[in-house]
């Protein structure tokens, strides 16, 4: 292989953040993404970090694709992973890096005691859902995300004294 | 009202239990629920705990209803409230108990600075639908949930060395 997977770093931090934009903007979302670099040292790679990150690095030291995770509680099974994101660069894909990124943190969570992993997937992306389906995850139809995002966040709590 | 909202205690740790199972068997998932009252014990109610949860409590000191929550990481948005479970116990719906559960989470997200609060629901559940859309919370069709269990995460890892 031409790249390895280690932890992120806080030096790390401006790729990991090209990639989260890069995602969101696959994901057709491109204005969606409002956390900063600041936002991502501060909440990451502090004394608290909030998640935990793998890289892919190529042996030139570029950072080509990356995995961000944290932590969950389910009322069923106890701890577990919640893998928010997985992204590998557009012209770097088909050389296995997302699959590594994706072995770190099952194996991260298999041996760190973790009951359960999981995440979202666009309906629509067809390559990821057959990828995951090979590697016997579930992939769920009949549950629904629901968000509420700061602005409803705040009317609804100044309505609801 | 008859009821109080206040946050849960290590006293409320078996009533929580049993409106975790109770919602269970509501979502057809019977026998899902492999957590323990100690698991709920040291989990949620010891020096770091994993979940907050607040419970409605009717003046004689039943608990009839409960909210469990952790915090999760947007990489669009920053810090976050996953709204695990909700549950009013079956014979003392329809008195505003679910309602005001919900609202004590959005004011709680609200007023430590998180910026979404996000749960998932099951598509089936019209009701809940309604009124989650009523509160202006978004309903996403898009995204579906995925999960690897606790065999094939141990399966994969094997396989995946």
């Amino acid at each position: 292989m031409s790249f390895i997977i280690r932890p992120g770093e806080k030096k790390d931090a401006q790729s990991i953040l090209d990639l989260i934009i890069e995602l969101a903007v696959f994901e057709k979302e491109p204005d969606a993404v409002e956390i900063t670099i600041d936002d991502l040292l501060q909440d990451g790679f502090s004394n608290h970090p909030k998640f935990k990150t793998f890289v892919a690095e190529e042996t030139n030291g570029n950072i080509i694709g990356m995995v961000l995770f944290y932590e969950r509680y389910s009322t069923w099974k106890g701890k577990a992973i919640h893998l928010e994101d997985l992204m590998v660069t557009e012209t770097k894909r088909g050389i296995g890096a997302g699959k590594e990124l994706y072995t770190s943190v099952m194996k991260y969570a298999q041996e760190n005691g973790f009951k359960r992993v999981a995440w979202e997937v666009l309906d629509w992306n067809t390559n990821a859902i057959d990828f995951y389906k090979k590697t016997n995850a579930t992939v769920y139809d009949e549950w629904r995300v629901c968000q509420m995002n700061e602005a409803n966040l705040k009317q609804f709590s100044s309505e609801n004294i």
